[in-house]
């Protein structure tokens, strides 16, 4: 049997993927200049299917980076001049934070440990840091959170961290002003792509801190939203995960946004049922309005590499728990992962 | 007949990518943790086939960002406190300059207008930037040049642009602090990585000036270069890119450096002959001791489409003149384009 990979990313690849990078390779698309006509169509479909897909407002605009790293950087570099809050209830949301003090902004950090947000103790600031799904802990955070804090700070630039949840974790877009990922998670695509997606609002801010700090050269807000417009990158980008991501998309509308969902959730319930179920696991995450359905965290009573290792020997691939957590996995429940796959794992998972 | 693309960049794929991308995808390379022993292991391995391939000496560091564009942006951010100097002969060096002012520099130009470097104008600096090869004039720098510019200014980093120059074009690494390339060009890659190789000297530059500006975050040169040591990268890399550079050297190693530049300069030799045997065609660049080896620029009488249209028809593609130009064409001559392809797109181009 093939290798299963349930890592919380880079994770299995989409089913289709192969076919994609061959027919690629026939086409002579990793080939073809990326200001040809022919490089614009791939990046102007891929546009027009993902606001399509993920049923994006009119004002908002797409651009492609190299990862979600560098979009917290253009973010901090783009959008703040002087402040910014974040929710932080994980790793990642604490190295966004981290990026913003590194780059001299009065960051403040409002520490959520395992507990939903409270919109009460925030209040308006330049920009708020939001995540919809903590890949570190397999925190999530719910639509109605998200569009309560909306509500609450309207005078706030609203940042969504999206990089494993989308499109497998519902929410209203226009409850935030800013969101993005990367595509190795639940697209199930090779890393190296970062998305961003912005309004007209984060314009108006970038434009309104233009002349008072550096905005970055060639990936600033202004450079690549101008680049954009004209299905264009500043620089020459990764044109090979442009055109999967494209590709990938097709497959993932033919299927539907609601229907994964649906599976997304079907099997979260499948594997948060087989920790409940064993004797020697146990959800790190109790509290069911914040539980992830994507990103599944279990504490583990013996080393989590026996749980790891035994896996493996069944071609079934899990994730560690996030740093140097010895007793934690971590298993990614991607639209890459069929129920069938899921299934097998918890059959396996059960009997350790 | 399957399409031959002599554009300068996303070029011809070397000749066994295909295969590499296989096997990538049969021993899912690209669904592993880049946090995994396993990705480790293609990190350092790259690495030290690399530093083998460019006898890189001792003290140099390598390190993968996502574009050329990118280093461009790093190298000021983390080498330059007040000012540096550009060598600028076309447009790529420009923009390296434009850069450097969008970061507050105090960045001096100066520009060889078809015309070797001059090193007795010019005076030691915090950054000296020079290019290997401009692949928007077909420019190139040979190596005795370097070494005269290193010996007049040893109180600065020199810094050269390799884009399209390395391993066609020979120079002695010592001569510089700090190179960088992309891999589209000679290497003949998919697009979407950066190569940024530093000494020493880099290090210390970057630690004087640490507390007096923002270097960057996740890709400032401090954390780029502890995770380096460690073989990963801060963000989650293009795994693909990284592993296909890899066997793609083992490859390149395999046919030797001398060879390649053998070759190259065979090739280069018969193209300029053939424009220069044409009625039609000019070399744009003259001057043999700055005559590109790896972009053959040449202007047209008639318009470049002409010659455009009229290749492709015969499956030959390649480049236009850079930007707007409409009475130059572009050609590569790279390691992925064959002695067979080069000899055929000459015998095409002296009949139009």
């Amino acid at each position: 049997m093939k290798k299963i990979f349930f890592t919380p990313g880079p994770s299995q690849l989409f089913f289709s993927v192969q076919d994609h990078i061959k027919e690629g390779l026939k086409r002579n698309i990793f080939s073809i200049s990326h200001r040809s006509k022919e490089f614009k169509k791939i990046y102007e479909s891929c546009i027009i299917k993902l606001k399509f897909f993920l049923e994006i407002p009119e004002n908002y605009n797409i651009c492609f980076l190299s990862s979600a790293n560098e979009i917290w950087e253009r973010i901090i570099q783009n959008l703040v001049l002087n402040s910014s809050t974040h929710l932080v209830n994980g790793a990642f949301s604490k190295k966004f934070y981290d990026f913003a003090i590194m780059n001299k902004i009065d960051a403040k950090e409002f520490f959520y440990d395992k507990v939903e947000y409270n919109e009460n103790e925030l209040v308006d600031d330049e920009l708020i840091a939001l995540t919809l799904n903590e890949t570190s802990t397999g925190i999530m955070c719910n639509s109605n959170k998200i569009s309560s804090i909306r509500k609450k700070l309207n005078n706030s630039l609203i940042a969504l961290d999206c990089v494993s949840g989308i499109p497998s974790i519902p929410f209203n877009i226009s409850d935030v002003d800013t969101l993005y990922f990367s595509v190795q998670k639940c697209f199930g695509l090779p890393s190296g792509l970062g998305v961003w997606i912005y309004n007209e609002k984060c314009l108006e801010k970038n434009k309104s801190i233009l002349d008072k700090k550096i905005t970055g050269t060639y990936h600033s807000l202004t450079n690549l939203h101008n680049k954009t417009l004209n299905f264009q990158t500043p620089e020459t980008p990764n044109v090979l995960a442009i055109f999967l991501f494209s590709r990938v998309l097709d497959d993932m509308i033919s299927i539907g946004k609601d229907r994964i969902i649906r599976e997304t959730n079907y099997k979260s319930a499948l594997l948060y049922k087989t920790i409940n179920d064993s004797n020697y696991l146990e959800e790190y995450i109790k509290n069911k309005s914040i539980q992830s359905k994507t990103v599944i965290v279990a504490d583990t009573k013996k080393d989590s590499n026996y749980y790891i290792k035994n896996l493996e020997l069944k071609n079934l691939i899990i994730g560690k728990g996030y740093g140097s957590n010895r007793n934690q996995i971590r298993i990614a429940n991607f639209p890459s992962h069929s129920k069938e796959s899921i299934e097998l794992l918890c059959d396996e998972l059960i009997n350790l």
